[in-house]
């Protein structure tokens, strides 16, 4: 199933079924939210509502108000080459707040205050039951399902001092979208590719095979710091390929196209635009 | 003013103004909690309701549930040399979770997995008002007033990798009490030392006007990436003297007192235990 959160035709956020060009309403007074039907457990057996003709609706990120956002760096060792660091024994964990969040199809915004704003194209994981210190064994039956994520990154406010949240989380700048495509529709996940476009060009294309750490390591490791609940988002780190490490530096500027595919996940699209 | 946020004798949440020994309680059906009253703005107007004994009620965390907890690291030039770290331009930013955090007089807990479980004394800031992108020069109307922190820290954690998160949010390390002082109770806020003691030996002893990167300029840096608001905590860094730079290392086990005080904002003190 590919589920989606949106704005109806009259304004109203609401969430829904996916079927090709067809969004099928599921939102009830009960469980107004995709994450409401995660938090309750009724999402597979919500009845259908109204349908929509995609083009009439405007998605929001695939959840509008994730309680925590975990990112992961430096997890695809292309990535933690082309920074210079060293490779550690676990994940670098840092933190962005769902007030950066922008939905696929709406404008990424450049902060006015950096110079260096960069594409980071990433796996998101949306959790589907609440998940504190569970092994790496049973780390997937806690997922809901995968969506698609672009850490749009502030490097300059990034490397400010050694901890990356400030470039990480300015308003507008984390692209998560287009839908959350269930554990059950994916066969390999491993074989996707993480493929980041801009304006055309293939910056980044890496299978998700190559992470440091795959997934249920991830879920093992940050669940085992802090309680994880349904609906918080991990974004799994970005593939090698990155603007800031090219010679000359790639960033993106008002008017450029993003697009992070990931085979059957989808592909998140946004339009940069200057702060206002 | 001094205003608490408290567990009523029948275990309702509440919260009130504290005058001595006797709380006030302010809450309301509309203003259930201390971060609504912020919200709406109605904290000094509020009726006073029932009077309660301190010694009857449980505290809370001066705000249970912020949205936003942003944590200065590397504040004290004594702080930044023992940790053999660079001085940079810029403050360092992480952050934690509402739910790591407890109240004065109840425990703090060392995480299982952690065998470097340390204390780090800290002002915290509450913000009052909206704010973002505000200058340093306006930036104290925004605050409501301050308290106590202790950033308990699970230094292998801290440092498994390049970002301070996962050692810096397990449930129950974030001391945060014991009131909200609003901020014309203090004087002369540079002159208060941050004094933490453990076992009731200081370890740490250091005034604020001692802070590399002041109140205001603080929150103007971080407000300039993320949007705050009422109820949100900034805790501004900790003094030297913390207990993984000490030779021999000095850290928190099951049985000891760790007590934060900070002048007329108050002492906020926490036994340890152990992770059930």
């Amino acid at each position: 199933m590919r589920y989606v959160s949106f704005r109806r035709p009259d304004g109203t956020p609401s969430f829904g079924r996916q079927d090709g060009a067809t969004i099928i309403e599921l939102a009830t007074g009960a469980t107004p939210s995709l994450k409401a039907a995660l938090t309750d457990g009724s999402l597979a057996t919500l009845a259908d509502g109204a349908t929509y003709a995609a083009a009439d609706i405007v998605l929001l990120p695939v959840i509008p108000d994730p309680a925590k956002i975990l990112c992961v760096g430096l997890n695809y060792a292309e990535h933690v080459k082309e920074t210079g660091r060293e490779q550690k024994a676990h994940p670098a964990i840092f933190v962005r707040y769902a007030d950066s969040l922008v939905a696929d199809g709406q404008p990424m915004v450049k902060p006015a205050v950096t110079t260096r704003f960069d594409y980071e194209g990433e796996l998101a994981i949306v959790i589907g039951k609440p998940c504190h210190k569970v092994a790496a064994t049973d780390a997937l039956s806690h997922v809901a399902g995968y969506a698609v994520f672009n850490d749009g990154s502030a490097r300059d406010w990034q490397r400010h001092n050694i901890q990356f949240t400030p470039g990480k989380t300015f308003p507008g700048t984390g692209g998560f979208g287009p839908a959350l495509v269930t554990v059950d529709e994916i066969d390999d996940l491993g074989a996707l590719r993480v493929q980041t476009c801009l304006n055309g060009d293939m910056v980044q294309d890496q299978p998700i095979a190559d992470m440091i750490w795959d997934i249920p390591t991830v879920i093992e490791y940050i669940s085992a710091f802090t309680p994880l609940a349904p609906g918080d988002v991990i974004a799994t780190g970005t593939p090698g390929g990155v603007g800031d490490k090219r010679t000359p530096p790639l960033y993106m500027h008002a008017g450029d196209k993003v697009e992070v595919t990931i085979g059957a996940i989808g592909t998140l699209a946004n339009r940069i635009i200057d702060e206002q």
